[in-house]
C-alpha cells in the first residue's frame, strides 16, 4: 500500500503498539533536544532516574530561552546544565549559540530521523524530512535514557501546495492561512504532511517556518519531504552527507486532505490574542503600531532578515516604533553580518539583541500598556509579552519591516508598489558561516562519569509526588475556559522563569494571570479540581503547567479536551485529565463546589466514570483517553514514582 | 595671570561666587544631559517646577539605561520621556540609539561648553575640552530651567602626561593607574586636568575612558584640551565647525601636580569590589575567568571594540566563558559591523547585546554565584552586577578579550607573544557612520506647548517633603562604613530599577544590600539618623539615594565625608549632611542609639554644630560644608519646597 511520509517515518521506528489513528503507539527516539526553561527539570529527571549516560544518537542542550540574567538565577542554571551535559554525554550550545529549532536544524537535522523536544516548536524539525515532536521534559528525559516516546497515533493531514507565492508574501502567510481556516484546535491528533508542486519553491528554511507554527494548529507534528531543498540546505550546512531523499509514495491517500494555491495567498495577520485571530494585512491597515519584532523560531532564517534588511534600507523606521531585532542562531547572525544586512538594520533604527528568544516567551521587549507590537513571532497569548493586556499581533517579516517604517500596520505590497521597492534577491549564502565553536560534544565516557552536577543555591530537587487516593472527595478551586495555554496556567516571563529550576518557588505564579488568589487558595486548601473546556493546555511543552499545579494540590482536571504535550504532562506527575461526555455538563459547575471520584482504581479500567457533585447535588459522566500505561502512571502519582517502584 | 584649562571654562560660566577653592559658585549650564533612569524624575521635576520650555542651548534625553523590560514598566517610562521631551523642548535619543556619553560626545560635545548631566560618568564630555560634571537630577531640572549650577569651587589637579602607550596597553590603563595611586577619594573636590606631550598619542575617544572614570577618583570634573585629536574626532562626526581650540596657558600652574609616564604602564585591573582594589594584571594572572564582558561609557570608542576583535578573530573564546559584548551607540555599531569586527567578534563566541549600559548598571549579565566576571566597565562595587556576594574585575578591552580566550585573567602582552598576535591597525573611518535617525529633534515651540506628558500607571507623583524641624530627636537606624556606594543605599539591578518613577515602590529596596530589615524599620520608625563613614554616597548620581531615604524618615547622616553628588542630593531633598568634627566620634555611635540636635536653625549658621547622644550621654561636634543657599534648602525640607515658597 502506497504510505504517507509520516507513517514511513512511524513505521520506521514502532517498537510498540499499532499504527491505527487512535491507538497508543511507541517510538523509538533517535534525538531528543531541550532547551534552558524546560531543560533544567530535564536534568534533574536524568539525576532521578539515575541515568549513566545518554542513550540516543544525539542529545542537546540549548541555551536561547533566559538570557537576561537580570540576577544570578539564569546564569547558575546555565551553570548546571553545563555540568549535566557533560556528565551525561549530551551536546551543550552555550548561550549565545543560537535558539534551539533553528539551530538544531542546521547542526543535526537528518532526514528520516525522529526527533523529541521538551520544546512545543520541536515540530519545526519536521522541515528536514523528520519526525520532530515536543513533548513535555519527562518524556525527553526517558528518551534520553533510552525509552520509547508513547502517543495516540494521530491521523495524517495532507496539505497540497500548489502554485508558488507572490512577490512579498512568504512561508509565514502560508501557516496564518492555515490558521486562519482552521484555527488553534485545527491540528488536535493529526501530523500535517506537506505535499505537492508548491512545495518546488519553498526552501528548508521557508518550511521551518511553517513546520513551527504546526504547533499553534495544535498539530502533533509536521512533515515535509526531504527533497532538493534540504539537500540544498544541508550541502550549504557542509552537512550534505546526512541528506536521504524521502517522500510519500506516489498515490499514498491522507486521512484528512486540504490544498493551498500559494499564488492565492496574500499578507495575514493574527490580531490579538490568539494565533487563529487571522484576518489580512488590508483589512487591519493604518492601525498604528508602537513595536515591531523580528525573530524568533517561527521566522529565523537568513532570508527572514535579509527581506526586511532590504525593505528598511536607507530609510529610518518611525519615530514612535521601537524595532527590535532578534537574531536566531550565531551562525545566521554571522551571515546577515558579512552580507551587510545587520549594518542596514542597525542604520535603519534596529535594537539588535543578542541572538535568542527574548520577547517570544516575555524575556524582555515587554511593550507599554496601550502599547500595540507587531511581531514575526509564533505565538501571542495574552500576557505573553510580559505586559497584562497586552496587544501583540503576529505577522510575516515583510509585514513587520513595512510597518516599522510607517508606524502603522501596512501591507508590504502596497509599501512597495509606493515607494518603487523591487522585491530583493534573497539567496543565502551558498555555504553557512559554520562555526561549531560554541557548541560542546559530549566527553568521553570515562571523564563523563568524573564530572560532578553544579547545583547553585536556587536548584531545587524535584517534589515528591503521592499516589493518586482510590476516592477523591475535594472542591473545584478554578473553573475556566477554553484554549487556557500553559502561559496562563504557569507563566514565562523574566519574572517568574527564573524561577523554573524551584518548584515551590515557581508554584507562587501558577494562574496568577487568570486568578491572582489561586496560588494562595490552593496552598489553604490542597487537594483540589479545575475545570476547563476545550484544548486545555494549549501553547508551550513547559511540564512548569502540570508540576506545579500538582504541587498546589491539583488531582484533576475536567475539561471539554486536552492539548496533547499538557495532557500527558498531567499524567507524568500524576494529574488526572477528565473529559465531558457530555460538553453540556461543563457550565453546570462553578468554583467552590464539592465534587467526588469514588472507586478511581477500577473506574479508571472502564474508560468512563461518574463524578458527583455534591454541592449540587448532581452526577456528571466523564471519560478519559489515558492507555494502560498511563492510568498505571497517574494512579502511581506520576512516572517517576511508578519507575521508582520497579 | 596663566589660567589653567579647567579654570578658563569656570571663568567664562562664572555667574556667581568667587573661583577660590573651597568657595561657592555659580556657573552657566550650557548642555544637560539626562538618562532613563534618572530623567523620569527630573521630567517630573520640571513639571513640579511648572517649566514651559528648556532655556539650555542643548538638552538631550537618552534611553540607555533600562532597555530589557521584562515588564511594562520600561517601555512605559520610555514613552513618558518621549512625550516629555516634546513637551519641553527636549532632544530625545531614542532606546537603541546609544549610551549617553559616548553618543553625546558623538553629536552634542563641543569644547568650551558647560554640561550638566543627572548621570556620574557625564565627566566623560571633558574629553572634547567640556567641563562636564555629573551631579544630582534636581540640579539638572534646576539647569534645564535656567537656574545656574551651584557647587564648591575645587582645586585644580595637574596631571602631566608624557611618553606614549606600550602596544596592548591603553587608555584604561590609565585611569586604572591613577586609581592604584590615589584610590577612590584621591579626586574628591578636584578637576582633574591633564596635559603635555604624551597627549599627542591619545585619540579624543581615548581621552573619554580616561575622563569618564575620573567619576570613580571621585573628581568633580575631568578636562583635556580641545587640540587636533578633538578636531579630528569632531571631523569623522561631521561636526568639524563646533572645533574651538582651547588649552591651558602657558605656564599656568594646578593645585596639585602628578605625572604619568605613559610609556611605564602595563595592563592592570582593578579586582572586587572596588574601582580602587587596582594590581597589574601580571600578579592575578591566571584566576579562572567565567564570564568577559566588552562595553560601556567606560570603553565605549570604536578602537575599544576593534582591538578586542581583533584579538579573539579567528579563535574561539574559551568553553567556560560567557563572552558578552555590549555595543555603546549604534553608529560605533555601524562602523564596527561594516568594518567586519562585529562578525569576527559573533563568530569568536560573542553575545552581542542591544546599544545600551546593560550589565554595567546591572540590566542584565549578571553571573552565577561563585563566578568571577572580568569587565571594562568603570565600577565594580559589591551587588551592582546583580548578583550578591558576586567577584566583578575591571580591566582594559586587551585584557578582557585576552583572557575570553584562555578563560583565565591572561596580560594581553604574554597573549600576543605566545600566539604570535600583531599589534593590529585600529584607525576608525574617517567619516563616522553619522545618522540621526533615532535622535528626535525639540519641537517647535507652539506644538510643544501642546503636548499632553504621557503617564502610565506605574509612573507615580513626587513625594511631598516638609520642612526640617528646629529640634531633631531620634534614633539611629543605621550605622555603615567607609565608601558605601548609592547602589548600596538604593540598589539599580533589574529587580529594583523598573520602579525609578514611584518612589514609595523603590523605597522598599532601600540600603537592602547591607540591611534587609531597614525599610521595614524605617517604616516604623520614623524620623532617624544614619552615621556613616568616608566618601558616604559615591558612585552613581541617582538622587533616588537622597529621596527613597528621605521619604523612609531619613533626617540627617552623621559621615566623616560625603561624596560631592550625593551630598548635594541631600540637601536637595532635605536631608542634613552633618561631618564629624573628630572623625574617631564615628565609632562610638551604635545603631539604637537616640540622638538629638536642638536649635538647628541657628545652629546651621554657625557652621559647627552639637550632637547629643542620649543612649550614652556622649556629645560629638559636627561641621557642616552648606553654603547659605544649601541651609535654606535643607531646612525648607529641599529645593523643590524651597522654590514654592518663593
Amino acid at each position: 500500500m502506497a504510505r504517507t511520509l509520516a507513517r514511513k517515518l512511524i513505521d520506521d521506528h514502532l517498537v510498540d503498539g499499532e499504527p491505527v489513528a487512535g491507538h497508543e503507539i511507541g517510538l523509538r527516539v533517535d534525538q531528543t533536544l531541550t532547551q534552558d526553561a524546560t531543560g533544567t527539570l530535564v536534568m534533574q529527571e536524568l539525576e532521578a532516574l539515575g541515568l549513566d549516560r545518554a542513550k540516543t544518537e544525539v542529545s542537546v542542550q540549548y541555551v536561547d530561552h533566559n538570557l537576561l540574567q537580570a540576577d544570578e538565577k539564569n546564569a547558575e542554571d546555565h551553570a548546571f546544565l553545563r555540568s549535566a551535559c557533560r556528565r551525561y554525554g549530551l551536546w551543550f550550545s552555550k548561550a549565545g549559540n543560537g535558539v534551539s529549532h533553528p539551530t538544531h536544524m542546521q547542526r543535526f537535522g537528518k532526514p528520516g530521523r525522529t526527533l523529541a523536544g521538551s520544546d512545543s516548536h520541536t515540530c519545526a524539525g519536521g522541515s528536514l524530512g523528520m519526525l520532530a515532536i515536543g513533548v513535555g521534559g519527562l518524556e525527553v528525559a526517558l528518551a534520553i535514557a533510552g525509552e520509547p516516546l508513547h502517543l495516540r497515533m494521530p491521523e495524517i493531514w495532507g496539505v497540497r501546495l500548489t502554485g508558488s507565492l507572490p512577490e512579498w508574501v512568504s512561508a509565514k502567510d502560508v501557516i496564518l492561512e492555515l490558521l486562519r481556516r482552521h484555527g488553534v484546535r485545527g491540528g488536535v491528533h493529526r501530523i500535517l504532511e506537506y505535499h505537492g508542486p508548491g512545495l518546488a519553491g519553498l526552501t528548508a528554511m521557508d518550511r521551518h517556518v511553517i513546520a513551527n507554527m504546526g504547533a499553534e494548529l495544535g498539530a502533533t507534528a509536521t512533515v515535509f519531504p526531504a527533497d532538493d531543498a534540504v539537500r540544498a540546505f544541508l550541502r550549504a550546512e557542509d552537512r550534505e552527507a546526512d541528506f536521504t531523499e524521502l517522500a510519500a509514495d506516489e498515490g499514498a491517500t491522507y486521512d484528512v486532505e486540504d490544498e493551498i494555491d500559494l499564488g492565492s495567498l496574500e499578507p495575514l495577520v493574527a490580531k490579538p490574542s490568539s494565533p487563529g485571530n487571522v484576518v489580512p494585512v488590508r483589512e487591519a491597515a493604518g492601525t498604528p503600531v508602537d513595536q515591531v519584532v523580528l525573530g524568533s523560531s517561527a521566522n529565523p532564517g537568513f532570508r527572514d532578515f535579509a527581506v526586511a534588511a532590504a525593505i528598511v534600507k536607507g530609510r529610518q523606521t518611525a519615530d514612535s516604533v521601537s524595532f527590535d531585532v532578534n537574531p536566531t542562531s550565531r551562525q545566521i547572525l554571522v551571515d546577515l553580518t558579512r552580507a551587510g544586512h545587520v549594518a542596514d538594520l542597525v542604520a535603519a533604527g534596529a535594537r539588535i539583541h543578542q541572538t535568542g528568544c527574548l520577547g517570544c516567551i516575555g524575556m524582555g521587549q515587554a511593550p507599554a500598556p496601550g502599547q500595540t507590537s507587531l511581531r514575526t513571532f509564533p505565538r501571542n497569548f495574552p500576557g505573553r509579552s510580559g505586559t497584562t493586556d497586552d496587544a501583540v499581533w503576529l505577522c510575516s517579516p515583510e509585514t513587520a519591516a513595512a510597518s516599522a517604517l510607517t508606524g502603522v500596520l501596512t501591507d508590504p505590497r502596497g509599501y512597495a508598489a509606493d515607494h518603487d521597492l523591487a522585491h530583493p534577491d534573497l539567496t543565502p549564502p551558498a555555504r553557512s558561516a559554520v562555526n561549531t565553536g560554541m557548541l560542546a560534544e559530549p566527553l568521553p565516557a570515562e571523564e563523563a562519569a568524573r564530572e560532578e552536577l553544579v547545583k547553585g543555591p536556587n536548584i531545587s530537587g524535584l517534589p515528591e509526588f503521592d499516589a493518586l487516593p482510590d476516592r477523591l472527595e475535594a472542591p473545584v478551586l478554578l473553573v475556566v475556559g477554553d484554549d487556557v495555554s500553559t502561559d496562563e496556567i504557569s507563566p514565562a516571563g523574566a519574572r517568574a522563569l527564573p524561577f523554573r529550576s524551584n518548584i515551590p518557588k515557581l508554584a507562587e505564579f501558577t494562574f496568577t494571570r487568570i486568578d491572582e488568589d489561586y496560588p494562595r487558595r490552593a496552598a489553604e486548601t490542597g487537594a483540589h479540581f479545575v475545570v476547563a473546556g476545550s484544548n486545555y493546555g494549549q501553547g508551550s511543552s513547559r511540564e512548569h503547567a502540570a508540576i506545579t499545579t500538582r504541587h498546589l494540590g491539583l488531582r484533576a482536571v475536567l475539561a471539554v479536551s486536552f492539548a496533547r504535550i499538557h495532557g500527558q504532562n498531567l499524567v507524568n506527575f500524576g494529574v488526572l485529565p477528565l473529559e465531558f461526555a457530555d460538553e453540556g455538563d461543563r457550565g453546570r459547575i462553578s468554583a467552590g463546589d464539592t465534587l467526588v471520584l469514588d472507586g478511581l482504581r477500577d473506574a479508571l479500567g472502564g474508560g468512563e466514570l461518574t463524578v458527583r457533585n455534591t454541592t449540587r447535588d448532581e452526577e456528571y459522566r466523564v471519560t478519559h483517553r489515558l492507555s494502560e500505561r498511563q492510568v498505571e502512571a497517574v494512579l502511581a502519582g506520576g512516572r517517576i514514582p511508578l519507575l521508582a517502584r520497579t
